[in-house]
């Protein structure tokens, strides 16, 4: 086992990793940049190194820094979190030839899954689901043109390089599909040094499930059941819940059937997620993997009972799979609330500032993941994300109503944050009844925040 | 269902059933004495009466007063909590005769239990396993000592109205006993206002294991699995954990459905626990039964994800009970450390004050109940006990480890508590390997006092 795992990461999940690491007897190093000179993983961890200046680029995406850190502090492993340089394999190829394990899918898994085109075009040939479109990177009008009009219009132009809505466009009809392309093309160039897009049938209203797997290195690999992240403003999660209100345990186990085949087809290792989208009669097509943990990764321990940080760790440093698919029971329902210092009445501004009163909700079924205490200052350097609240229940409405319960509890004073938000979108028929899909929250803003 | 709950209690109970009023949408009102003006559960609470001065009787156990706030407040229940009027046949019965529905046990069930030589001999009658012993309270001593001397010293005299170790007396040979009945009658006499004593055969060094049950008023009665208590300094339990070390599935069964037919025999409805104590070969014996919620019943709710304060609250209101004994599962490890404001280092001496720091800790798997805040006071009225640290994980050592990572991150300051003493148990080579008696402690309270 790890005897030392540097943390190339900050904020709650640093926090997250930490305590996993020393459940497991290894000591926690973090980076950290001079902005979080004073947070709670430096604190926390057994070693803490200042690699540079606040701007990510200059400190948490800094490849070079943070693998001669891990040689000075004489890491053992890696582990990337999310975000940052957690999709990065330049960054995981640098760990292996480093010598450092890196507690995460190979460099080779996380380039083939992050190559948009080339991902789909696998799932396509093992025969996962994906949704109708271009075989491969456009590289000539006509067939786009002749693609589209058999797909039928909407259809969306994506960047294989792509992420973050970069490089992406839907399109109406044919008249706009050219120019389209061609600003999607160049926006991708741009952003991603990588012009090359690509063809899908746009699937609008509809449902963002995804499934969490878990692969070792001896090919086991096995899902977790999935959670809907359908409640979404600008791509970007808002509430996440395991299990989905929209899946019968028939389509879970298609569902993480065709996850596994997706690993599978990658060699992958690992924690991932495969994501999908859920049309309104409960076909469901291949959207992305994410070759990394996620966000909303508790609500799938609590229904599951597992410690997915645990088992990244386990099975990077050679165990086996803690579990067989039989092993993996789904129990009760859980939810995820984002909490975010942003101010929803002013377009979502960020919100920094220094925490003045911090009390977290407690008790039966609840959980914050947090690096927040009280005069901690949240900086204007990262996401605005500051905290989650999971709460577990037995069902889904009792889950949603101890929900709205906590978030009232939640006190959090010195910046303003998006939980009085949270707590309408609980309130909606809509979400109470499972019916929101990934353009709920857009179309229905003004409305929720006038309520 | 209930409007309004009145909630006869203090401290972290008070807003562990505020809480599950508000998941059920009941309004909660709660009486507090002068002392705790400032607590948490009059925060919280959407009513909040003073009743009286800090001594327990002058508020707590005024019995007329609380139902006279009842009334003024127009509660449709009341809900006693634990300690305190929780196990008071009397208070039961006001609470009936007013129309108020009392969330607990009937005045009968509870006068019955709370007979100790009665609730014995009716167990014996249906086939619960007691412990050898006289049938009935002693009359004679000539019969004593004939009993004495056919189940074999050494023999333990207890009060039949007892509690807390009154009227108790460990008998070593035939030469104490006449003494020592005399001396435990007059003390019974003195603190119960009943002489009366039984015998039974000491069982030293073995186990305190506890069944958890739940009944409704149509005569269900589920078993929700033990709890190992035998962690316990002076009879007071210190570390609780479910499931216990020493029962297998089977003895499972046979103590829990021995808990079913002890409540059945009574009528029982609510929630109540069976103790039972068991020896070294796994033979069990009914200790007594508590007819109240108790104060380790998370360690059941986390393990058998269940809500016994919502689930007594729905039966009290006439529901029937929310499962069946098959939807009981047990999953996991549970373990909960009593926190106490105490001086372990000076006899346990408690250590009343104002909280200064309060840092809880937070994440997966960590539950913590209190009354808690920054700048609370904690008075020298009342039981020690300032929180509830309880643990979940997939298994018993997991769940050690995870508990002794928490108890070093709760920081409370202000007041001296007993963490450090609790962090030395868990480290104990008996505690880790499930061995531990409810002797233990006592006998080796020094030696870890000074690791």
């Amino acid at each position: 086992m790890f005897k030392k795992v540097l943390i190339a990461n900050r904020g709650e999940i640093a926090v997250r990793i930490i305590k996993a690491c020393h459940e497991l007897g290894i000591s926690a190093v973090v980076v950290y940049s001079e902005a979080d000179r004073d947070s709670l993983p430096v604190r926390l961890a057994d070693e803490a190194y200042c690699i540079g200046q606040a701007q990510a680029k200059k400190s948490y995406l800094d490849i070079a820094r943070i693998i001669e850190t891990a040689k000075a502090a004489k890491a053992d492993a890696i582990h990337p979190g999310y975000g940052f340089l957690s999709e990065n394999a330049d960054f995981a190829d640098a760990c292996a030839n480093y010598h450092f394990t890196y507690i995460g899918a190979s460099g080779e898994a996380i380039r083939h899954m992050g190559d948009k085109a080339m991902a789909r075009s696998t799932m396509k040939r093992v025969g996962v689901p994906v949704i109708p479109g271009t075989e491969d990177v456009i590289c000539d009008e006509d067939e786009a043109r002749r693609t589209a009009e058999a797909i039928g219009y909407p259809v969306l132009i994506k960047a294989t390089a792509g992420g973050g809505g970069k490089g992406m466009r839907i399109v109406e009809d044919s008249t706009e599909l050219v120019k389209a392309l061609r600003q999607a093309s160049q926006e991708a160039e741009r952003s991603f040094g990588n012009a090359g897009v690509y063809l899908e049938k746009y699937l609008s209203h509809s449902r963002h499930v995804e499934i969490q797997i878990m692969a070792d290195n001896y090919g086991n690999v096995v899902y977790l059941g999935e959670r809907d992240c359908s409640t979404q403003r600008r791509h970007q999660k808002v509430i996440e819940e395991a299990p989905s209100p929209v899946v019968s345990p028939d389509m879970r186990k298609k569902m993480g059937e065709a996850a596994v085949m997706a690993a599978k087809a990658v060699d992958y290792s690992g924690a991932g997620t495969v994501e999908f989208i859920v049309d309104d009669t409960g076909n469901f097509y291949f959207m992305e993997m994410n070759t990394r943990i996620q966000v909303e990764h508790p609500v799938t321990e609590m229904v599951t009972g597992t410690d997915l940080i645990k088992a990244q760790i386990l099975v990077a440093a050679g165990e086996k799979l803690p579990w067989t698919q039989a092993d993996i029971r789904m129990n009760g329902w859980a939810v995820e609330c984002r909490i975010n210092a942003e101010d929803p009445m002013h377009n979502f501004m960020p919100c920094p500032g220094k925490i003045t009163r911090y009390t977290p909700p407690f008790g039966r079924g609840i959980r914050v993941d947090s690096a927040m205490y009280r005069g901690c200052v949240i900086t204007p350097f990262y996401d605005s994300m500051i905290a989650k609240l999971i709460v577990w229940a037995p069902t889904r409405l009792e889950a949603i109503d101890k929900m709205e319960k906590a978030l009232a509890d939640f006190k959090i004073e010195g910046v303003t944050t998006n939980i009085p938000l949270q707590r309408k979108i609980l309130m909606t028929e809509a979400f109470r009844c499972g019916q929101v899909n990934t353009n709920y929250l857009e179309e229905h803003l003004e409305e929720i925040l006038n309520t």
